[in-house]
């Protein structure tokens, strides 16, 4: 597949996201959920839900830079949440699946989630401190109890890609990564948790209570769940970052657009030199965090660790995408301040870029490990 | 009326916040609306409409700063908009009114709006650029043509402290302000506006066709509209600082609360230094802004001109809060993205006190020109 | 005394500023020192270095809010460090002295201290961590070994207000104050400390080598140095805060003048939006500052412990300094980086205020313990 | 010439750094000026003052990403003044003349610069608005008055490459590109400026008095000045950036050695998590900084213009540079303060980032312009 391929697939891309996605989004938002069935269909036909997932497996083979060319595109979607849900189908719960899971699981999993036939889910978030989902191994089996709280896609999944405890242990090494069919007995989806932003996407407190998997469903070795997860994270971490570069200069350009139709006596907001000078500098940042996502995906598709630089991309793309939703917001007046416009939905969904995937604090507790600074002790 | 008198005062008005308005407040976001006929009737009968109104209209006679007393007593409602509904009934569309307003129209309009018995709202925002309210002159009548945006308490008010433009001539000398009963004929509410925040106070689009009130409906001196709103904004901008520093004072209270509960890796999140150090420069910068008010209050009711202190104090309030609101919210994690906890509330309500009520942008104008350094012509 | 008084004072300090200190600033910077012994004789003389020090020992008897006004006064003076000097004489190293000392010890070392006769110093900084100044007890006298970092007016100081271990047991309870003649044997000035800022102030590094102290130089209880001298920093605090805010206004004014006289293209810099807005956010910081002084010192003055609204203002202080220096400078172009300008020196100097008297980050830890959010052990 | 040889080059750099420069420093910074000849011979010799420079006049015929290797090698110097004064050298003044120069010019100018037998300057900054520096023709000649402000190199400089008015009409077509020998008869040093940073690096205020300079002497086309000058603007500021990025990361990494091994309370300051967290920031900005370096780098030799990018990379580097330098600083305590360390020349030497070489404002404008929000007229 050629680069040209790719171009006139990008164009397909946003096709679908200009008749099949967009002219919805404002209901989808309303009703706080998107139909993920029917949309990951039409995005698993065209190909876009396994970009760098192997051609055996329905993907199309090519590698992490193209699944982030198609990140970038989805960054076009009227809204946080659908990118969001379609992210973790593609490239959230699928890495560790596709890089180490068995011939097996994958025809089970990976191969519908693919195509777009089944939605997956992730399930990392505790529900509460030190509360890990733990199992039991009887016979073939594993017994799972606990539960997972923020799953994206979790009403609407078919199965989640699991982590948790399988056996004692220091914390790093005691966890694997389970397929999980999420219609098993014993799986309950607790309740969808209100958010003030990306509310097309629908968000799970799941529990799991002596729900019973086969040994089989671990993906690759057992024990080895945490590594492949900071290995997941990886790729969950710099697609995120790519999905909300567009957003930003979508929102950069609606705002100049905006403030240069809407005038206060007389001369366009746009020409107030506080507007076109701030409008600059969110530019520059935003052309920053594209040249560190380009370098790292870049080193990435080489074969190497770049966790501290994705965590770097990461820890930026939620500031900045703080500071230029709020600074945006304010050129609008009034109109910011209604949920009508991108600008205002761009500031409650983004707020999320901190918090969900590792939390800023996370990605600087990441970044000064690999700077050597963390205390000893 | 003494200071004792105040304190077993706001101990009542805690007491009504406490059981007749905190209870519903979850019910009334989600409605959009709260009831203010009932709310202001209650609050009415306490006299807290009407803190430094004349006792001969049902004021208490006390000076301003026991309003701003009032106003931070009712920041502890547990969301922004219905201390801003009661706040443009007390003290934002009545200040010119019981100032400058003859007595039949302070009779008509003042004393029902203290005594809780009507709502008022007021109308000085233009629904376009250049598209001011325009009135022509027939007899006794003003003929009233136009509309305003961003009208708070506008579908349930019972009159309006309007904004027209009453003559020709420079844009600072031929508007006036003048007393609307709501019911006339050719009042339209466009349409209730869906905003991000402040979603149990209702903000309406009020348009006028050829609606017919009676020139001595004008408050005080015809062409003096200008001068007595920028008065009156005073007050506005005062109360509006004394209501969100409660407001900031209880996010930061529940957020250490939270935090110090919260644990990860078994320590308080709270314990953590970015956590407490930030927690402390934000406490800081709200021990400021208290002062800043304070001083400001002090010269206020000793009769001086304070808009440019004003200015500030209502400029630092809007940016605080949204510092304030952001890193807050930060520390609850996955919960803070909820609607269910106070801290997601501040943060989308609070945000429009850098638009509303002259925006960001507005107070810096201002304390530019009493720093003198705006460009001449 | 009465007010009127103090305002002629303070034309007289005006006076004093502008003939005898302003036009040798210059050269005195070069120098790397100022006369001391010289200028504080004339202040003396003035009445103007025990402002609020009892009558019976030279000063004028007046609360601490004129010492502040002098303190505001004296940052008319060109540069940070000859302020810097007078307020250790005056509030820095004599506040405990003059509350807790002895006759005797205030007729040897506070009066001829107020009157300008000799030059003080305080001795709290330790030269390097865990090396506290320690004294043993021999008759009547201590031995004292050890030595102090960072003492302003060290190389010229006749005496210094000296914190040292007197006894065994907890830090905050070995701690005495000791009045030190600098003439005696054993007593080394180490070197003369070459700063970035602050000049024309002498900064000494002080080492003590087998002194003898009467014991009767200790001020006040044995052991009860380190609460006094947390006291006398609430002093030391707020007269820094009180300085340095009319020498931030004075930046901001000489910038307003320079911005508005020289152009770019034909306009003037200051008429450029974003320079008129940047100052009055400056300014808007500054009457924040401000407000919270004058509400720090109201509440001092009437006997509360104001260490956490000091400690608040410091750090304010110290922060808004360096933002305001940095900005400042940047409006003045390439001149802003020659030494000949006013905001070059105080954007040098004033970087000390969030390092002296106790960093930022001792600021905050004070502050999170009057919060009460430090983690408890 | 292979990358194999510029690593050996570069290793060659760094002996002459450690061995020729960086032991002088200290002195240097203390004359106010070093021996440009010297060491420019010494860099010369050793082929680095022409690394993009055609071979035929002794460069080493590289392309500009290995000039921009050496301006980050040279970031080891211990000051900013040197590096800066190399880069007038080899990648300020000389872009456009070995770009459109005539062959007689370069090889009278070009040829000796990079051979580091004369010192060079650029004269591009005038004196006052709207002094431009005129010429009148007479015959073969230009005669030259006027003058040019914060000429880096100016006191020793053997020629200058001086941007002077050639013509009457529009701002951007009257300008030309001038070699000028500074022996010239009419050639004033008025002064040597006294700077708050970039003490090493002399900086001149130079006047011309019917200065005469043959009309050969103009580089390229007359009248073309304004647009070689932009492009030679574009090599200025990513010599810049990259000079100053290796400057960063040893402020960094000096920081974080001396907090690990300072203790307070018998804890390094750098496992306060206040510290660690905040230069884990700062690291972050530098790795966003380096990677739009290496974009615009990349686009560059491949031809494009890239105005912008460059532009935006000048003002994340003023603004990074005061930021880290200011950070960092403040974790020093008093040490940070004094002028031994590298932190404190570093936070006065990089203040001049944001001003010289057109301002940040300046590189807002710029980016405006491509982003096409500047007012239109």
């Amino acid at each position: 597949m050629t680069i040209i391929c790719l171009l006139i697939h990008l164009f397909i891309l946003l096709q679908i996201i200009d008749q099949e996605i967009n002219p919805h989004v404002a209901k989808w938002e309303e009703e706080g959920q998107f139909p993920a069935h029917k949309i990951f269909k039409i995005l698993g036909n065209a190909g876009f839900l396994g970009v760098n997932k192997p051609v055996e497996y329905g993907g199309l083979g090519l590698d992490f830079s193209f699944s982030l060319a198609v990140a970038e595109e989805l960054g076009n979607i009227n809204c946080g949440g659908i990118p969001m849900a379609i992210g973790v189908q593609s490239d959230m719960a699928t890495p560790a699946l596709a890089r180490f899971g068995s011939a097996e699981l994958k025809k089970e999993f990976l191969q519908p989630t693919i195509m777009g036939d089944v939605v997956a889910c992730l399930g990392v978030s505790e529900t509460g401190a030190g509360s890990d989902v733990a199992t039991v191994r009887k016979g073939d089996e594993y017994i799972i109890n606990g539960g997972k709280m923020w799953t994206t896609n979790g009403t609407q999944a078919d199965w989640m890609c699991l982590l948790a405890n399988t056996s004692e242990g220091p914390a790093h090494k005691n966890k694997s990564l389970i397929c999980l069919p999420m219609k098993l007995p014993g799986v309950h989806i607790a309740r969808k948790i209100d958010k003030i932003g990306m509310k097309a996407s629908d968000t799970a407190e799941v529990f799991f209570d002596d729900v019973r998997v086969p040994c089989t469903n671990v993906i690759g070795q057992e024990g080895m769940g945490f590594t492949y997860q900071m290995l997941q994270f990886q790729e969950e971490r710099l697609w995120g970052v790519a999905n909300i570069l567009t957003m930003m200069e979508n929102v950069i350009e609606e705002t100049i657009n905006y403030t240069r139709q809407r005038k206060i006596f007389k001369q366009p907001i746009l020409y107030h030199q506080v507007v076109h000078f701030r409008l600059a500098e969110l530019q520059t940042e935003v052309e920053l965090l594209r040249s560190l996502l380009h370098r790292a995906t870049a080193l990435y598709i080489k074969g190497n660790d770049v966790t501290k630089l994705a965590s770097m991309a990461k820890l930026k793309a939620g500031r900045l995408a703080r500071e230029l939703g709020d600074s945006c917001l304010q050129y609008w007046g009034g109109m910011g301040f209604t949920s009508d416009v991108l600008v205002s939905r761009f500031y409650r969904d983004s707020r999320l870029m901190s918090i969900g995937a590792g939390a800023d604090e996370v990605m600087l507790s990441i970044i000064c490990k690999y700077m050597d600074t963390l205390p000893r002790k």
